[in-house]
């Protein structure tokens, strides 16, 4: 038997896509302006925030893709200079992938803007109290899907 | 002068990116054990929700998509039977986009374990004050996203 959102929590489900939609959207217009996309900015802050290089695995872990979402996305990133791959030294089947000086030029040429954005959007309204219930909710909701086999 | 996040800010933010990619990517996986993308998804939850039939236009500002993304993916899903598109009888340049028996059919097979997967992951583990919080940032974010011009 579906036990089916209430209206209550059919209202809180609801609130949430809603900002995910429309913040998601904003903040792709506004990276877009800046000259990379979404997809683009979060590899290139991953890459960026592990000193420059991880290995393949690991990037697509840290931003929840899949490997065949990851592999095309790097390879068009490698063909604009953002990124480059190599081998790992000391695993033959380990790809490692690092951030070229046009990769880390692309990332400081958007953050600024960006970060004015998630500010003017979402962080500079926000009271303690929200900020608090947001990082205890989103702890909990990492570890629920930690605990499920869907990633 | 670049207002960067501090980092108590920084934290809050990356909280909600790291739920938002976790919990997409396992709503993503639910969803295509039963059939459907969350694009799809997304597509025929609006339809629905409208009575079953949205201008092109309507549809697109509903779930945020800009016009190509929406043109490419609503072909994709009237290849496939789910939707239908037609001539709006009262506007020369408006176009229909209408749930089909088959797209209805989909959205009932999908709806059960997404609704589900909701639960466990985000919605039965919150508090009063977390839901409260959530709904009264996602009101203020919509509004903020919405002042812009960055839709």
């Amino acid at each position: 038997m579906t036990r089916w959102l209430d209206d209550e929590e059919q209202t809180t489900w609801q609130a949430y896509i809603r900002m995910r939609q429309r913040l998601d959207s904003a903040i792709a217009t506004g990276l877009t302006r800046d000259g990379v996309s979404t997809s683009d900015y979060e590899v290139l802050v991953a890459l960026s925030a592990a000193g420059g290089q991880l290995r393949s695995k690991e990037l697509g872990a840290e931003i929840c893709w899949d490997k065949s979402r990851l592999s095309k996305h790097l390879s068009r990133m490698a063909a604009r200079g953002l990124v480059d791959r190599c081998q790992a030294v000391d695993d033959a089947r380990g790809r490692e992938v690092r951030l070229t000086e046009a990769g880390r030029a692309a990332l400081h040429a958007a953050a600024p803007n960006h970060v004015e954005l998630v500010r003017r959007l979402f962080i500079d309204g926000m009271t303690e109290d929200e900020a608090a219930a947001l990082r205890s909710l989103a702890t909990r909701v990492v570890s629920e899907v930690e605990r499920t086999d869907l990633l």
